[in-house]
């Protein structure tokens, strides 16, 4: 058990109303203050594993910076929660506010955003691998086999860079995007190339997490839980093969189809 | 079926390489920005239903009001996703920026908060009803009968406002956090009394629900699913009986049993 993900905590157990109490592992929450530049920008609540990836991967995703080597300087302060990060650039007052609400044109191209920063941001995936119904289920499987961590303590998402044919590296966080976050910081890290990658992930398919997988390149997302319409209508439009509900031999694709090879009707 | 909360999808069901298409009902997520006294305040993303009790209990929440009667006005503008609020009282800057980092000393009361706004208005639970196991395993039951959203599309969670024998009022939402804030809209909206209240909830208890708890006042939290670490330094130093895992005839009780009058060794 990984003490930085858990925590033991003295708990009651009642069945009918008999008691019998124990130390249960619980999921370890952590609030992380982002300073950039000696400014405040955001407070984050996450698991505390890879924190600097964590930090390089919220910032790109926030269109703070595009590449790791923008990064002077991150100093972790685990005692009081602060990433303390120093920029090689100024930043203008806007950027430090990158959920400014967007507001489309009423014929511009997508209505979908709602944030400024993501329009910047966002990116439509043009080049990405495909893939079979295999791969997919075969890629879940191993990943809910490797992170038995949701079936111990019900509280942490995992989400895994992967070949079609691999996973390469997971990630878990109590918090869904926090996991994508650390997956980003870990691909900018190493300037690895996301070309010839997908995403397993555990969580709900939330326009945000769409949005994420978009920054970060992704053509393909494979989750096993439920999408929202929104997310579905992002991953439409930004080219990303959106699939949920990826249950045993099961899975259900929403969108950009083109890109499951063997599908038969 | 609500067509606030479910959008259709067409929808690829695909098992083993097989196909068969069909509209599947998912979860509508919407951004609402609440611009307070013509300043942009925050960007909620939710389900599109019981949007001024949102916007109500989501202000409470973060300090900015204490009262219903504090609001002039709410406007909500459906079609470009904005709600309009107009306080009786100017707004000092420093309120516009709840989210700010909250730093204890290192011999303060509660080492536990991470916002300067959580340190004014969450409060310790002084009066709260008790209860018995049979009538939490009972109200959780309940709820589970009344939203079988979740088991339609995955993508929901429900809070009940209850008394010890009877649920209320349910609210639902993609986000945990809303259907918090929407019933505590309800209840600054009918200026009801909590002394006698608890709520039955379907999602994790994560510090930002206890925070949430507290505020509305309420001293018992029945979730189904895993408790964090933070949130139960939180439930217990806030005086909140915190129950997780209500499921069939089990629960765990992590923080201020006495509230549960029936539990035997």
């Amino acid at each position: 058990m990984n003490k930085d993900v858990y925590t033991n905590w003295m708990t009651t157990h009642v069945q009918h109303n008999k008691t019998e109490t124990k130390a249960d592992a619980v999921a370890s929450e952590f609030p992380l203050t982002i300073v950039l530049n000696q400014k405040e920008f955001a407070t984050i609540v996450c698991t505390p594993t890879n924190l600097i990836e964590m930090v390089i991967g919220f910032l790109a995703s926030e269109g703070i910076i595009l590449q790791r080597k923008e990064i002077k300087t991150i100093e972790i302060d685990s005692t009081r929660g602060f990433a303390d990060v120093e920029l090689y650039k100024q930043l203008q007052p806007e950027a430090l506010n990158p959920s400014q609400r967007f507001i489309g044109s009423c014929c511009g191209k997508s209505r979908q955003f709602y944030f400024k920063s993501d329009v910047q941001t966002a990116r439509t995936i043009m080049e990405s691998v495909s893939m079979t119904t295999k791969q997919c289920i075969a890629l879940m499987a191993t990943l809910q086999e490797q992170s038995n961590h949701f079936k111990q303590t019900g509280g942490v998402h995992n989400a895994a860079l992967c070949t079609v044919d691999h996973l390469l590296e997971i990630r878990t966080d109590i918090g869904r995007h926090n996991t994508l976050d650390k997956l980003n910081g870990y691909i900018l890290d190493n300037r690895l190339s996301v070309k010839d990658k997908v995403i397993v992930f555990s969580g709900r398919l939330s326009s945000e997490v769409l949005l994420k997988i978009s920054k970060m390149r992704i053509g393909i997302i494979i989750s096993a839980s439920a999408p929202t319409d929104l997310a579905l209508k992002l991953a439409d439009e930004l080219g990303i093969t959106a699939i949920g509900f990826t249950r045993d031999n099961k899975m259900n694709v929403y969108t950009h189809l083109e890109r499951i090879t063997d599908l038969e009707g």
